[in-house]
């Protein structure tokens, strides 16, 4: 077993957790109310958005977002039902399944988009100066690489 | 509305919300396979270890973990079901309730701490330097104390 945690770094990592919980929650809950739309949705369809031909393969979507390869099957399977997402054979290769955003997922995300973005502004970014913004965004790159 | 993110504010915005829903997904994961705890139980538990006679005011513990009374509700009654916490009438006024901590809940927090606290250093701590982590300790107080 490592050394256990120094009582500045336990205080540190618990004001943590318990904030960025809430945190969570509370953006979940308000884009729940506002939009029908879960955080994990949300993920995804940003995700694909992004991409080239709004297309990921099934893999890549999952550890794009840290999910089990239940976990995003689950997921996607609960967004085409919704038609938000389809599924297809890979264009490159015929081999494996890409993820593809639909219109009605673009438009969903297009709406979705604001309100949730003025919720992080308030809840989060407008608490930060430049500087702390910075280091979340490096500490948490770093956390993620792993 | 107010005003749209900047591109970095957006980016490192992304980075955080990413990673920190991953970690939180990796530690619920590796909590509740190790011990059946979910990490609102793990916070509950340790709640109520640090507090005066281990028992919280119910309105207060919903305060301090940032939950909704309905979530808090349903967040004890679970652990009242597997006697991890108990309710008692407010020792002082005899008014609204507090939950207190059973002997079994302190039991499982012991056990469950230490692994956690490894998964926490290993996943976390050990990616940060000593200003990384008061600066996380700094910004997630600010964010917390909305």
């Amino acid at each position: 077993m490592a050394e256990p945690l120094t009582p500045t770094q336990l205080a540190h990592w618990r004001t943590f957790i318990e904030s960025s919980w809430a945190l969570h929650t509370r953006l979940e809950d308000e884009l729940r109310a506002a939009t029908g739309l879960s955080m994990n949705d949300y993920h995804v369809l940003v995700a694909l958005a992004d991409a080239p031909g709004r297309r990921i393969r099934m893999g890549e979507l999952a550890t794009r977002l840290w999910l089990s390869p239940s976990r995003i099957t689950y997921q996607v399977t609960s967004m085409i039902k919704r038609g938000l997402v389809r599924k297809e054979n890979c264009s490159d290769d015929g081999r494996g399944q890409e993820a593809v955003l639909t219109d009605l997922g673009v438009r969903t995300l297009r709406e979705a988009a604001p309100a949730h973005l003025a919720t992080v502004r308030e809840s989060f970014i407008d608490h930060l100066d430049d500087e702390e913004l910075a280091v979340i965004g490096r500490v948490f790159a770093k956390v993620r690489g792993k």
